[in-house]
């Protein structure tokens, strides 16, 4: 309906794909059983829903939870309608059909739909743009909206969008001139246009995203306190001053600052990745969005500066993002301090923008870095049971980190639970002459290039083994070609055709190009132990080591040690093997080797020693996946391990 | 006039010793010419002064600055009279009976005096023991009182501080029945005692030593927050509650913990070094003196295990303390990050107990950690222009740590400018046969020992060299003995006399006993490079090692190297050399060797790399002594540096 025009690649749908993986599809089972009916539970416990019925009864106050608790509802609508496109659950829709009924009763008449404001401070609409977070609500409801009509065809929610969005745009660029503090629904908006063809959308999610860091009201807004919204929300804490921690409002000056909320110059100008690190995501991946659909070129660069800034001196080695707690976000090149903010939420927009900025360019680096974030800094964001998240990822703990089953703002589990229940959108992808396989997770697709139809069915033993085996079966012979990701980890690729060796030569993808019929292809993805360094101007890493094996980082814990980790130093040299342990944390491939620690034999009572009268031993030291961290008893943990340096 | 019958040693005071150092004489200067003069300036520009004229005029309300602002006041009076004590300084005289007269001015009828309480709440005397300081503030007024008295024999702030210590007599034990929440009274009371021979104030500060930890008030004034003073200041924000930071006052179950101020439990059965590590030395070293005044022994035991617990598990080796912001205090064995916060003011404390602790046992650890704490954790305190001080003094820094010329909470300041000014006090102490030398710093004395009288002349290189000369001459051939301390950080000792070695086997005192008439004493204390590595279970030092010559601590600057101070590994092999560098810093000896640091051509745009495709070369590493960081331009600076091990 729409043309994407701007677009290298397509992906196909998550729809589409029958994952059948031995690692992800657990994972993919328990989102369903346990984390998506735990949240229904919390949307009653933590009052969104009650919210959303006291608007429905026309009731004023009594708003209960954060002033944008509605779209932990529109995030769980947008989940659970994921896991019903895959199958039927009638349970399941009839839960969802229920929190979509509260909802639409609580839409105003004129298509308005926010229940802090409608309760509390219902004349104050849209003059908070920056705290209040009207705008990023909406957009959760459209994308729950656009999730659960492609999921059943149903417009139950979908037309409440549609009011609420066609009100949206008839309020905005006249009547109020201003862009959302926190970006959410310009990505949502572009979605609608592509089920509805309704132009009005696309345009919308432009002039928010050119109008952001223009001459917006932002900064009028942050300077006259008296005369917007927010007030009335616990003490007006919403209401930023330039006391405001670490100054993420105000420069030390006092004078506006807009690097918070991506608003300090217009996105077209902005050269490192700044602020709060999901609102970032959201904007960047908007941004591409928009590039691919209406093929506007001035965006590209700017983007591709954008995602250099971030991948060469503001990353975790596990595609987290964002060190700083006070504003939850970026804050100078190289500062990746190990008590990490790295929201879970920001890992989830990373994906987003990186599987956006492969479809903008069919470049492998992009699914390179959603496959490095989703088996590190988005997974370890979830327990193995599916029941308790993790808001923050510090890549170093003392043991006192825990995940939690809900939070206060429970932004992560949602995000959580709507990746993994639509994970089969990052697989594969349409380009013009053939195929790309992005990741490699065990599944089967029939997709059709050019008219001509081919069926895939992949196995993968990843992450533990670099095998894979992809069936390529065609109901006539069909040439065209099938693009197999070489990952960044990966060194040597060996890949077989039916049997026969072909040129694998490739830092990208290897391309396959043949008249398929009904073929077997054979991948082997070497995978070693590689210690990694970072960048000598990463202070919290100089002189340490992270090990990383295929696409995922390790950590060590207490609980696979004798020694507090911090004891352990790592030389160089150090042999270090990996071992496949069944039994532990469900699963995994160990890696082990021995390592120096402190003999304590000759510590007495002395607090500090002359290092000659001191020594060192051996002990073995095991690490484990990071993803799998914080699921034993409490203790402590470290990715990045002293070397000798 | 007094017993002193609990003493090993008893020290000579400051006014009879006359120091001529090359280290710490410039210093004395600075501290009398700058730094005394500079907060005198402060008394008035802080509303010190102000406030006691506030009182005398019979005004109400309009108090400036801390709740214990008086006490900056007291303690400048006591500094100055050290200095006035040493020399003639009519001008400064005149600023000292100024200050007094406005102090005798603010007293009240019946003797109370705190310029808080007669401005702000005149009905709530004595009601908020544990936050208000109104006996802290006495306790500095008699401390400045006996100073003023001892220097010039005048009574003028001694009657003041009899009326007030004779009215706190009376209302104490019977009308109220607590102790101060900040201790500082008690060693007052003990010295105001030796001066005047009246019981009441040994027997008051007992009380008061008795008294803390048992059934006292603290516990019933912070949990009746309606009935206690101090509401009035900054919206009550010293009325704590179960909400105060780190959980100072009440443990995680609100329940009242009286570690803060050393009130969870008498002092004899206290096991650990507790709470605010400043009110904890000031509680120590009071203790000290009472057993030294009283002889009573019951509390050697109690005070020796709580050194030992600071010593060989909580204390920088800096000499600092007390490693937490929160409650600038305390916290766990080992935890001894490196962001420490070793207030200045607990170096001075632990000076003090220290010295204490010496005389009380005549033990060569003791003045060991007097030196250890004045070269390093005290030192640091001052910029070497004497007017900025740090408050804070972390053993690494990137950069945005300064020392300043003044705090809103003042405290430090005036204590290194007591110390200074009476630092002869830590030099010579007399045992029963004999003369102690236990701090070697260039000075002359005579000393008294059985009726026998000998003079002694020291001259010092220390702490750039060892070498140490010691003139003993006597009016007449005297038998004594003359007791060397042998430092900590010697390993070899040489001592001559009159050329002639003698025997210096010894890790506390080298005893000297002989008839001296006119003889010559040389010593010769080896001081080598050492790198100290800190207990295994110091987690902030794994992998690190400090470089220590002498009596120093060394550190690392940005200003004297070429990459940033974290990229640098110290080889435990590493030849280091030491340069004498009178052009740094006032004049240095520096510690320099060869250190590798990350080769930079490798890394282009990478973030990450495996350690294999990356390199070390070497660089030459320079380190100061710790004491004088901070006195060029801002950069980082670490105490602790990466080594190999």
């Amino acid at each position: 309906m729409t043309d994407r025009s701007g677009a290298a690649a397509t992906p196909i749908d998550f729809a589409e794909v029958e994952i059948d993986d031995e690692f992800w599809s657990s994972r993919i089972e328990t989102n369903r059983n346990v984390t998506i009916e735990y949240q229904y539970d919390q949307l009653e416990e933590s009052g969104t829903l009650g919210n959303f019925r006291r608007v429905a009864d026309g009731k004023s106050g009594g708003f209960r939870g954060m002033w944008f608790q509605d779209s932990d509802a529109y995030k769980w609508i947008e989940g659970a309608s994921y896991v019903l496109a895959k199958r039927d659950d009638p349970a399941l829709k009839e839960k969802v059909d229920e929190v979509i009924g509260l909802v639409a009763s609580a839409q105003q008449a004129d298509g308005y739909l926010n229940t802090y404001f409608s309760l509390v401070e219902p004349d104050n609409r849209w003059t908070n743009l920056h705290m209040m977070h009207e705008l990023y609500c909406a957009g959760h409801l459209v994308e729950a909206a656009v999730a659960h009509y492609r999921a059943t065809g149903e417009r139950s929610l979908l037309d409440v969008a549609i009011d609420f969005a066609d009100y949206i745009d008839d309020v905005f660029g006249d009547e109020v001139d201003g862009v959302p503090g926190h970006e959410e629904i310009e990505l949502a908006l572009i979605r609608l246009y592509r089920v509805t063809g309704t132009d009005r959308y696309l345009d919308l999610a432009r002039y928010f995203l050119d109008r952001r860091g223009g001459d917006d009201r932002l900064e009028w807004e942050l300077t006259h306190p008296d005369e917007i919204g927010g007030y009335e929300y616990d003490d007006g804490a919403l209401i930023p001053d330039s006391e405001s921690p670490e100054g993420v409002f105000f420069d030390e000056n006092g004078a506006y600052d807009g690097r918070y909320a991506q608003a300090h110059r217009t996105l077209r100008d902005q050269k490192y990745v700044e602020g709060h690190s999901v609102r970032a995501m959201y904007l960047y991946a908007a941004a591409a969005e928009l590039a691919i659909e209406t093929d506007d070129s001035s965006l590209v660069e700017p983007l591709e500066r954008l995602w250099r800034n971030m991948t060469e001196k503001r990353m975790y080695i596990t595609g987290g993002i964002g060190p700083e707690h006070a504003h939850e976000g970026f804050t100078e090149d190289y500062d990746l301090r190990n008590d990490s903010y790295a929201e879970t939420c920001a890992a989830v927009g990373s994906i987003f923008w990186n599987q956006r900025m492969f479809e903008l360019t069919g470049e492998a680096k992009y699914p390179d870095l959603v496959e490095r974030t989703l088996y590190n800094g988005f997974l370890a964001g979830v327990s193995a049971d599916g029941a308790e998240f993790f808001y923050e990822n510090p890549l170093e703990s003392s043991g006192d980190h825990h995940r939690k089953g809900w939070f206060t703002c429970a932004c992560c589990p949602p995000n959580v639970a709507r990746l993994l229940a639509s994970l089969g959108n990052y697989l594969y992808a349409r380009g013009d002459d053939g195929v790309y396989v992005n990741q490699y997770i065990g599944s089967s697709v029939s997709v059709t290039v050019d008219g001509a139809e081919v069926e895939l069915t992949q196995r993968s033993s990843l992450p533990w083994d670099g095998e894979v085996e992809l069936g390529v079966t065609a109901p006539e012979p069909t040439e065209l070609s099938v693009y197999l990701r070489v990952p960044e980890w990966c060194e040597n690729v060996r890949v077989t055709v039916n049997g026969e060796s072909v040129d694998a030569e490739s830092d990208e993808y290897v391309e396959l190009r043949r008249e398929w019929d009904d073929d077997r292809v054979a991948l082997s993805l070497e995978q070693s132990v590689e210690r990694m360094v970072a960048h000598p101007e990463v202070e919290a890493d100089a002189g340490r080591v992270a090990l990383v094996r295929g696409p995922l980082v390790y950590c060590v814990e207490d609980a696979d040690n004798d020694r507090p980790v911090y004891q352990y130093l790592l030389r160089t040299d150090a042999d270090l093997e990996t071992d496949r342990r069944e039994d532990l944390l469900g699963g995994v491939v160990t890696i082990e080797g021995p390592a120096d620690v402190p003999t304590l034999s000759e510590w007495g009572d002395d607090l500090y020693l002359p290092v000659e009268r001191t020594d060192t031993e051996t002990a073995m030291l095991t690490a484990v996946p990071y993803y799998a961290w914080d699921n034993r008893d409490p203790g402590a943990m470290r990715v990045w391990l002293r070397t000798d340096r």
